[in-house]
């Protein structure tokens, strides 16, 4: 027999569900199913719950379990809004927590209702928002890295100088500039913030210096605001290395306001397998605006990374895909993108785009100037 | 050409270097694990690098490459100690930030140098110390989780008082308790310390309450405190949903001083595959430690997950490791155990091993303090 022989009310419980499309891959989708609404809820054996709210409310519902090809089937699993609680880590922890170790299990997609969606502010600034900082109404944005890791920050700032001045509406660190001996944080920060304003005093226009923020817990917060403070017109952030968390509390820090753009550094493992982890568009796409990203970097198809065209384009899905009150992403395409691919890429993303080109703006004759304004001017647009 | 046309110095390069050992799957590994030396350093093209200490030092450097089954390779490759810098985000960054994106690449060991270590505390207590805290010098440890969700906080303090009367060493919240309208985070951290706290006075045992500490980034702190300050002799902390260097924030938080157990909840993704993220000692047993983990928690072979018994001897392994000044963590073996595995368990953990069983211990017919003195009896040393 078990612990509990008397029936037990859960209070403060609405009926209001949220729901997560799950795809399991081989056989005896019916008892993963039924594992998973388990396993991401109560975790415990069924037959020694206590009778009542527990088993009817707080366990996942199997909604509908369809075969989608040989061996594979999408399960609708509903869960109680107030087992999230009102926070990030604990979404995350019931849409795929425990289930996250369990081989042939994805996470493909997420419908949250309002009153869940309500806790969260996502992208601050959005598409729209975006455009209005670079003033690039319908264009593309045009973005570079500075790099290579190496470069002292004067070196650094020369570049991001000249990128600015040739027209790049958004300069981000590479995110391997982190706090290191020979380029620490808060020099980098300072000299390049002054370049791209010293430039943009000089052009007119508006391109936004986002450094990578970097470091230990304890200094993420004052290193945000010391790179605001110095004037960077943005952040980007690894939610991979400082919590998913982590960026949400930044992105929604009202004395912060600034734009963020989230990149992808060791995520890598939750997309790379067909089969586990999340589908692109629930990770790059509708994840990443839940923890507040108005850019979203991710490898492009055809680059140094293996995603697929396709896989691609359910990115952009996702950044833009209806959720509730949260504004659109901008997807932000890089990895080793070179100025005869946008063509291509124009075709797939559209208007609605970063083309994020790094290393390929420095193979030239005629100097960093004339490279940056050979990007803008593939776009057609500038 | 390139923008560099003249060689560049890196101050600051002490010439020491850390080496990661990836698991390469698939063709061309030599090829591939040039490209790694790349990707995880200046993310640049070779050719429009500037010449001197950047392609000399910061580059990675392959030490070894060796085969070791058919289209699998060993590569051994170096880092400058520099480039990681001092903190463990951007540690985790070189090891594989980018690299994760591609599909069959494994992080398989890290062999880290002492003034690389230097900048990390690891295990606050250790083994050893945990055995004193909890007043068990040979023993195994014996675990319990407080579940299910939907129990009010006095329910849940009611298990924990019979659990610490029947003999029970650690007793954590169940990872899905977080901070719920129906079990707020402080009113249970507050009764089930009290209840702990109240069995030990009665048995004049050590046992240790461990809330799951669950929140938003801008509460963790405080929450954490707030536990120590209610009489939590511990906290269980789930690095994948709050962050790698949350928890080891926490670790080596000297007011608050308490033992860490790290819970693998959505790190699955990172080991279920075998070809890409990281093995499983890499992972659970390096990684963890370096994180300030002292106990580490993952599922066992056999139980509802499906890492397999050399995996699981692996992680005991990585628990152990010599890594230079860090302290060996105790490895914490959960998921679905059961009373009848534990000789089974004996055999691969011997006695340097914490017993994690939750649920099962609700199957009995003479109730929960009984329950957990069979637990307590099943190891033979109690």
């Amino acid at each position: 027999m078990s612990t509990f022989t008397q029936p037990v009310s859960v209070p403060h419980l609405s009926g209001e569900r949220f729901q997560v499309t799950y795809r399991i891959q081989g056989k005896d989708a019916p008892a993963r199913a039924a594992a998973l609404c388990i396993e991401q809820t109560v975790e415990f054996p069924a037959d020694l719950l206590p009778a009542g709210d527990i088993p009817n409310h707080i366990v996942g519902h199997i909604e509908s379990l369809t075969s989608t090809a040989p061996d594979v089937h999408h399960a609708l699993i509903s869960y109680p809004v107030e087992i999230a609680g009102t926070d990030l880590p604990q979404l995350l922890n019931v849409i795929f927590g425990n289930s996250s170790i369990k081989a042939g299990i994805r996470v493909e997609r997420l419908d949250l209702p309002d009153s869940l969606l309500a806790h969260y502010r996502g992208p601050r600034y959005g598409v729209a928002g975006l455009r209005d900082l670079v003033g690039a109404e319908e264009r593309p944005l045009l973005c570079t890295a500075l790099k290579p890791m190496g470069l002292a920050p004067q070196a650094l700032a020369d570049l991001a100088y000249q990128f600015a001045l040739g027209g790049i509406d958004l300069i981000k660190d590479d995110h391997g500039l982190a706090d290191q001996a020979f380029c620490p944080y808060e020099e980098r920060v300072a000299r390049c913030a002054e370049a791209v304003t010293k430039a943009n005093a000089e052009t007119g226009r508006h391109c936004l210096y986002m450094p990578n923020l970097a470091g230990p817990f304890h200094l993420l917060e004052s290193r945000a605001h010391y790179a605001k403070d110095a004037g960077a017109g943005g952040l980007m952030v690894c939610p991979g290395l400082l919590g998913m968390d982590t960026m949400r509390h930044l992105a929604d820090d009202d004395r912060l306001a600034l734009p963020i753009a989230s990149h992808p550094a060791l995520q890598g493992s939750f997309v790379v397998n067909a089969d586990s982890g999340f589908a692109h568009a629930a990770w790059y796409g509708q994840l990443m605006r839940l923890a507040g990203a108005d850019a979203v970097i991710f490898p492009n198809y055809g680059g140094r990374f293996g995603f697929s065209r396709d896989e691609c384009a359910q990115i952009a899905e996702g950044c833009r895909l209806p959720m509730g009150h949260l504004k659109p992403s901008l997807p932000a395409p890089g990895g080793g993108m070179t100025l005869d691919r946008i063509p291509d890429m124009q075709r797939l993303y559209g208007d609605s785009v970063i083309y994020l080109i790094g290393g390929d703006l420095h193979r030239h004759e005629d100097g960093l100037v004339a490279s940056a304004r050979r990007f803008a001017a593939s776009i057609g647009k500038s």
